[in-house]
């Protein structure tokens, strides 16, 4: 199959030394979906050279053979080393930034990868280079023409999906909607149809109130517009709830469920995280191309130090092949 | 040491049956502070045969001492166990039930205990039956008269701290503020101080939003609210916040911090029963008396099948004996 592309994220963040580190780890049977990095060859080979690195990176190209122990990088950006400081993002790392993402989109979309698994970038340091999006997914969704997409947080025990994300936890209630949930549920079963090779995944969605509202005592999202989306539901999967928050994750932790549909950003990343604090891997759902991203930021603090940890990039490359090989045998 | 005071909760709950698990459980030495049963010798009686327990439930007064192998019962109730069906309360039941928790409540206040562990009660059950209490620890706040409380989890691994409980989410928002955060921040110090024996306790204010609002993006109560709350504490914990509620679970229980204060219900409690599903201790912080509780419903789709677990019931024992001897130290 076609290699996956990584895109390099903010070239002054952690990306490129998980990078290095991802290819270090690699052992040659692993690799059925080779990954390639979309970025800068001067800006890894001075991480490699700060870090002791043991991989090689080399230039690369479209349709070339990948020597093992190399570290293959599609060169998009030649930025001026000696001009960068570990943690302060400039103008042109963001531009060069931007770049590595369009081009894996657009090389995915036309066929040249199997998949996009990004770095982190930062969202303050692309708006200031004139690039205009709330964040990382929205500009790959925008990319890629997607209207309707979703954010999977997937890890060994759980699987968590979010009707919605950022927003202040005080409108929240007024954002959900069936349909908005209806969609969610439909995108998570979709996916773990697809993407996940399973037949009839059970999907559990969690309720907005204490003990689901209990009866409408605590809040009646649950009656007025969780309980009707589960009604609305069509299709095989097997979907229950509105569950109690706070018992779902752990039935779901223990095999109970394959995912659970979460209605804001901290009901399903608070538990994710606890378990995956640093195996996390971010999967949008609804896009046309497959995508993962690592689940942490681009840590300015600790860039260029060698200790950030490679275990969510190694996650994050490990489901992309997972998911382009499954939807590839449908 | 005075014993500590065990209510049975509600008698065709799994109260009784947790209760034998307990003390069959017992080895002589831990017993510093003897359990006793405030509840129904014929129920504890009926139980032990259906469940062949090898422990003898025996009558027992307040001053007698305690023989080992038995469970010392002081009676409060007379039920006629052949008109009991397990998971049916009756009015009978549910009046039996609130007086194991009147006498528990006032002998603690005498001195005849060191701490009240109660077993659950069922809240529909009790309203059901005249006694209009929103739930067990209200009523003890109500029979201590104490003012102020707050409802803390504590594990081997977390311990969190509620700021607003059993409320519709959507309403949170507009019940925090800087006072009541002060309050519980206050009273979370003064019980690690006092029960947990910590002397300069560590403790995280988890924030309210997403990424704790991200300077005021997603949500304006960490600037407005949380952080004047932090700002006035002057007391000698360590106190630190606001917390991204996605990672300060992860932090605290890795050991950075003592306890976690935390918005809301699910905030709290999705985090801690994931830790602790079976063995967590709920404690009333702010009341007169020791006073913990198991932290599970009554159960009765399981009750008088001897399947329910002992745990939480033994953690919450053996933390009412800790905290009882903190507190006897001071």
């Amino acid at each position: 199959m076609k290699p996956a592309a990584i895109t390099m994220g903010c070239p002054v963040g952690v990306g490129p030394e998980i990078i290095l580190g991802l290819f270090d780890s690699l052992t040659t049977d692993e690799a059925t979906i080779a990954p390639v990095v979309l970025g800068d060859l001067g800006v890894l080979h001075h991480t490699a050279k700060l870090l002791h690195s043991k991989v090689k990176p080399v230039s690369w190209q479209i349709g070339q053979a990948i020597k093992p122990g190399t570290v293959p990088v599609l060169e998009l950006s030649r930025l001026a080393t000696d001009a960068l400081h570990w943690g302060q993002p400039t103008k042109e790392t963001s531009l060069a930034m931007a770049e590595y993402i369009r081009q894996a989109t657009q090389g995915t979309l036309a066929g040249d990868f199997a998949a996009v698994v990004t770095c982190p970038i930062s969202k303050k340091a692309l708006n200031e280079a004139g690039i205009h999006y709330p964040g990382h997914t929205e500009m790959l969704a925008d990319l890629t023409g997607a209207r309707r997409y979703r954010m999977m947080m997937a890890g060994t025990r759980l699987r968590v999906v979010l009707v919605t994300i950022h927003e202040p936890l005080a409108k929240v209630s007024g954002m959900l909607s069936a349909e908005g949930i209806l969609d969610c549920i439909r995108m998570t079963a979709d996916s773990l149809h697809r993407d996940f090779a399973l037949d009839r995944p059970r999907i559990a969605v969690a309720g907005f109130n204490p003990h689901s509202g209990e009866q409408g005592m605590f809040g009646r999202e649950e009656i007025e517009i969780i309980e009707p989306a589960l009604r609305q539901y069509e299709g095989d999967a097997l979907i229950t709830g509105p569950w109690p928050p706070d018992t779902v994750f752990h039935k779901a932790a223990n095999g109970e469920f394959d995912a659970v549909v979460c209605m804001y950003h901290d009901q399903g990343l608070i538990p994710f995280k606890l378990l995956h604090f640093k195996d996390g891997v971010n999967v949008t759902l609804g896009l046309p191309i497959v995508r993962t991203s690592v689940d942490h930021g681009t840590a300015y603090d600790i860039a260029g130090k060698g200790i950030a940890d490679t275990a969510s990039l190694r996650s994050a490359w490990q489901l992309a092949t997972a998911i382009a090989t499954n939807r590839a045998r449908k």
